[in-house]
């Protein structure tokens, strides 16, 4: 797939090649914020810093290894232009530093990729081919592309050009927090950590590199624990969801990684959440792999200094704000819940009024009278309504309960979207 | 209200004292980053910077007013605790301080302040006093309270010490950025706009500074002009909802602001949106007015090198959710229509196949059957769904037409809450 690159021979990758890309990087990207995270600190009982990579243009650290790979190009290959599959923040770094240097880009993306991210990679001046159901797709027509154009790929993570440019993201994490004990570096096909680690280590022998991967794709914890695994499923984290790893980072990771930590869903959906409501910045899911780590574990992390890259923030909006509703549900702040009610007036008065003179928020009512399994004369009514916390909101309902009314608890997704 | 501020002196705020609190607050606040912000740039056809206030630890600038307040106390007064009406960032930045410098603090809220700032505002340690319906109600009794209890009155805006604490984020910008043109900054009560207009003005005279109200809460544009005017109205930027603003304060901004823009309600969400869309972080409504200002007049601002403060970040998701919806319907990326369709199987499932192969995404659907306007035998469908762009929605609508629907457009707000 790239020509520059032969073998997965791991001592390609140095911190003497990371230095030069910081150089070649310097004024092209931001050198973006470290800074401490008390409230970070708080949750997880480390003593927590964060790499703010959603703050570069494109909003991840893709740009990083884009530049070092496009401006190793020679005169005759930037004019024939360049190719990339994907249908995340690699197509924006792609095109965004591609149009800045002159060079032509063709970016392949499946073709039910979001609009906006679609949008974005086109305003960066890139031509977009949207084809096939699958990256696999998108990869064998982007091949066919390549072919009959002559055009050079810029691999997303398995190039040396490309680890070296990511691997800046620790030598500026290091110079504003020297005595980080640990990296927690979110793990996809590898192209990150593996230029963080060899440039952390190289400068900090004694730091410890986390890496984190969604355990719907756990294929770097199985090459670093020689282990076959499946990777498969619908996730929220589709940024590190990536079935083929590096052949170069992962020989790179055995050398370096100290763990693979493999998150839950759940607690990647709660990450992002802890970085909109705590931080006040988005985190797309692989952006929010690093903390969801910590959450998995928080005992081995505890008292350290840890430094978490908060690597991308281009998430759809909706889906997020559905992510913050299902985590006040799961905290107990948001109860939803089905009353089956007399089919007469006064009776959502009278019930919205009892939760109202609670100090109870109510924010969502159905009223339904078809369901089957209502009675005739029946009605149900489901409410969706605020509490403090979890005891306040059981305080309601038992309240409702003894003004006789049948109540009984909804989950999240039975009644929230 | 304030034993320590007798009158409204504009000589009081000096260059001198923004440095003396810039020197108090070192290490108790964050030096928050000041950038570049490209995707600004090209919105407002200026060259803009961004200081994120809303990366302090409570989401807002209120931090560094409170730290000079609180540290400017007797030993005598600080046992015997402080006092601050708020349901918002003040509260939140003075709980903070004050438990962090171990004074008892008392913040009266109205009763209906949102559970999320409640919930801050206590895990910080202050006593929350929840009462009345009004600020001007919880001011009332937090009078009583501060008589009562023998408490130190924390002033929002209209105190020498806050204003100056306010004043040194003119400082940390001018160092990040020395050759700024203007200073865009949101106005409330008056306290931000004072201290940093004093500072800006001293170390580069030069400089122009812009303050921006909501078009509801005029006040200091008011004072500026010497014009009577109206200040009420639900705001989505209730931060600078301020209906009384400082003594001091104006006799300040008198001296040293260019011009007070007020923005439009809609201009400040869109400006949210955009924080949020263009670059990956969190502005409630008061946060994002300075570019709000902006966006009401560029021209004003074309070729400048223009700071914005993003004061705070503490914004309902849920609210912001919407705003985005909002954003994206007026923007025609997201459509909502209603059709007319016979009562009979398959229509849906046509219709959906249809916006489908136009590549509409749908996100939401209803059907109605139970609307008086809705013929007995028919039925009508809501439908809501993604589009590249405006005229890829109106192919889509005109596609539906051709077919022999009748589709109409909804609103914002007709379908969507």
């Amino acid at each position: 797939m790239n020509a520059a690159f032969e073998h997965s021979d791991p001592a390609q990758i140095t911190i003497e090649g990371v230095r030069a890309a910081a150089a070649l990087i310097k004024g092209s990207i931001l050198a973006t914020p470290c800074l401490p995270a008390p409230r970070f600190s708080k949750l997880t009982g480390a003593d927590v810093f964060v790499k703010f990579e959603n703050m570069q243009v494109t909003g991840a650290f893709k740009e990083r290894g884009a530049i070092v790979k496009l401006s190793s190009l020679s005169e005759e290959e930037r004019k024939r232009g360049v190719i990339a599959v994907s249908a995340g923040n690699h197509a924006q770094g792609v095109a965004y530093h591609a149009g800045r240097l002159g060079i032509p880009a063709t970016i392949v993306m499946p073709a039910l990729t979001p609009f906006v991210k679609i949008a974005a990679t086109r305003e960066y001046g890139a031509e977009v081919v949207l084809v096939g159901d699958t990256l696999a797709e998108a990869k064998a027509e982007a091949d066919r592309l390549a072919e009959e154009r002559n055009l050079v790929w810029v691999h997303p993570y398995d190039d040396p050009h490309v680890i070296h440019g990511q691997g800046t993201i620790a030598l500026e994490m290091l110079e504003a927090v020297p005595d980080l004990d640990t990296l927690v570096i979110p793990v996809g096909g590898g192209g990150l950590i593996s230029g963080m680690a060899v440039a952390a280590k190289a400068i900090k022998p004694d730091i410890e590199i986390i890496g984190v991967e969604t355990v719907l794709y756990p294929g770097m914890w199985g090459a670093l624990h020689g282990r076959e695994v499946r990777c498969e499923g619908a996730t929220i984290a589709e940024g590190i969801a990536v079935r083929d790893i590096g052949l170069l980072t992962q020989e790179v990771v055995k050398n370096t990684v100290d763990e693979i930590v493999l998150a839950k869903e759940s607690t990647i959906e709660r990450a992002i959440n802890a970085y909109l409501t705590l931080l006040r910045t988005i985190a797309e899911g692989a952006g929010a792999a690093g903390l969801a780590g910590m959450l998995t574990d928080p005992e081995r992390f505890r008292g350290k200094r840890v430094g978490l890259v908060l690597c991308g923030g281009n998430i759809d909006p909706r889906l997020l704000s559905k992510i913050v509703v299902r985590e006040l549900a799961r905290d107990g702040r948001m109860v939803s819940i089905r009353i089956d009610t007399p089919d007469r007036p006064g009776v959502l008065g009278e019930i919205a009024t009892l939760i109202g003179e609670m100090q109870g928020n109510v924010v969502d009512v159905a009223h339904h009278r078809l369901f089957l399994n209502v009675p005739a004369k029946g009605a149900t009514l489901d409410i969706t309504f605020e509490a403090f916390d979890r005891p306040h909101g059981e305080e309601v309902v038992n309240a409702l309960r003894e003004r006789g009314f049948t109540v009984r608890h909804l989950e999240i997704g039975e009644r929230m979207e």
